[in-house]
């Protein structure tokens, strides 16, 4: 469906000069599809995320930060592939035409297009319910890429960054705690403005067995892996990368089942821990926390007081 | 974002063996990402579009309707581009699960990708108002790909089909009109079950100079064509592929700026007059119909009582 005179002034005007991929684009925005080259070699990754107002991120939520999240979702998906990104599409559906809003919006979805080098090739824009749709095409190089499949008996499950901060974020807007002053901010950035752990490509691709992104939370997510790789997992209570917080008052399950975290999960066999140590020298800031180990079977989750078999808890259900 | 554990269920449950690609698919849904593989001297065609109840369909369409129509839209991109289908990913907004009707969406979904060789490699459900966006990628054989900028003076205007029949079948629906009764059956299925001109793509490669599929209506959709070329054009309303009742009634604005007929309007050559002319000899079903030419400016309709000028006319208005 092409976009009509309006929608195409709308798109041309808001979204043009969004990003920019380092790999070719013949025909970019403003006919039926877009056109892209594929360099020799490489194989395509590729995904699709829809936000929805008041169901991905609260309804008072920023156009920028929508703009900044629904890209961002995307990405870590590609990164969680070991892929590089390359280009993306856009479906936008808005209640009305306000010029300000999407403003805003496009502002802040060239800015992190520009920052991840990932071009806007094409899109649709519709009126409706506020929601947002993007598909990203990343690049890996030929049989490159990291899947869920392959976890081996014996891997360390790793996790990057800290786990729960974007559910404590959602959970204070919701006001459902009451956070320390300190943590206000940076749970609320973790919950509005996630990165792609787009750093970590090299490393996945040359150790990582398996891996996902943590979108739904890490329980569920993991499970995912396990199944796939019809394997099992221990995770250690204690060696869950959470803030202080909640050590202290014991609400691992926002670093569980809280999701939105878009750090990554991935498993590495045990003779690259040389490797993983190395890799925390040197980026403190996308350090990797070794939380447990690929097992046979079962999925327990071990603290110093008992042990929980975590295949009865369920993620976020997003039908009840 | 990962499909939570019941998304993950519904999705493999509803959405798996789906079409099958003529092109490889190395890694398939159930992971962050798809991967696929690009044959060599091929570009990517991409294109986006979504579909909202109320919007792009009457909110009583069946769910086998919206899932053909879903997908057709997106595959009418492509075959405007003279590119061959390939993959799709689907997002799919929900506002409860519903068995019955997932499973007659998934069924249509199913055959439609069949007949048409293109391939489900992953997707994203939500719940909310009842949305799906279908992101569709086609290949062209390098540089073999046809865009809207390349209409030359002289150039025969051609439309496939027959225009208006879908509007028609909406206007029926929403008791705007009292269609003869012959026409009921046609005009609804015109706009429940269009199909995308994939058989013109070869004779798109190799004879048209420019071409669009038509969604909003023939005059919004030539002047895509006329604006991104520099050139203007002449319709002879006489020559329009019309029902006889269009005729009889002289409502020619169904066929005008109706839309939702995903046709396609392309230009030719002139020193391609015989080809044309076997091209319909051969293909009565997809048969080309000759309406105008492309000029050095203006866009007018002459009929044989006087000429108008197209270019404040609009076509159908996302934005209002």
């Amino acid at each position: 469906m092409v976009a009509s005179q309006n929608e195409f002034s709308l798109i041309e005007r808001f979204f043009s000069h969004t990003g920019k991929s380092p790999f070719p684009v013949a025909l970019s925005q403003g006919d039926d599809a877009a056109v892209v080259e594929v360099p020799v070699g490489k194989q395509l990754v590729m995904s699709v995320d829809t936000l929805i107002s008041g169901v991905h991120f609260p309804e008072q939520t920023s156009a920028a930060d929508i703009a900044h999240k629904s890209l961002i979702v995307n990405l870590s998906d590609l990164a969680a592939m070991a892929a590089t990104p390359a280009w993306f599409l856009l479906s936008i559906t808005l209640p009305k035409f306000d010029e300000v809003w999407l403003n805003e919006f496009s502002v802040s979805l060239k800015a992190t297009s520009n920052q991840y080098q990932v071009e806007l090739i094409g899109g649709d824009t519709c009126r409706g319910p506020l929601s947002i749709t993007i598909q990203v095409t990343g690049l890996v190089d030929k049989n490159k890429y990291v899947d869920r499949k392959g976890a081996q008996l014996g891997d360390l499950i790793l996790v990057t960054g800290e786990l729960g901060n974007a559910a404590l974020g959602l959970a204070h807007l919701q006001q459902r705690v009451t956070l320390p002053v300190d943590l206000i901010q940076p749970c609320v950035k973790a919950l509005n403005r996630p990165f792609p752990r787009l750093e970590l490509t090299d490393f996945l691709a040359s150790y990582a067995s398996a891996a996902i992104d943590l979108s739904d939370g890490l329980v569920g997510d993991l499970r995912h892996i396990l199944d796939q790789s019809q394997k099992g997992a221990v995770i250690r209570l204690d060696s869950l990368p959470v803030n202080a917080w909640i050590r202290s008052q014991q609400i691992y399950d926002f670093a569980l089942t809280g999701g939105d975290d878009f750090e990554l999960c991935l498993t590495v066999p045990v003779q690259y821990k040389a490797v993983i140590d190395d890799w925390n020298h040197n980026n403190p800031l996308c350090k990797l926390t070794h939380i447990g180990e690929i097992t046979d079977s079962g999925y327990e989750l071990v603290s110093n007081h008992k042990t929980e078999n975590l295949n009865n808890w369920q993620g976020y259900q997003h039908f009840e």
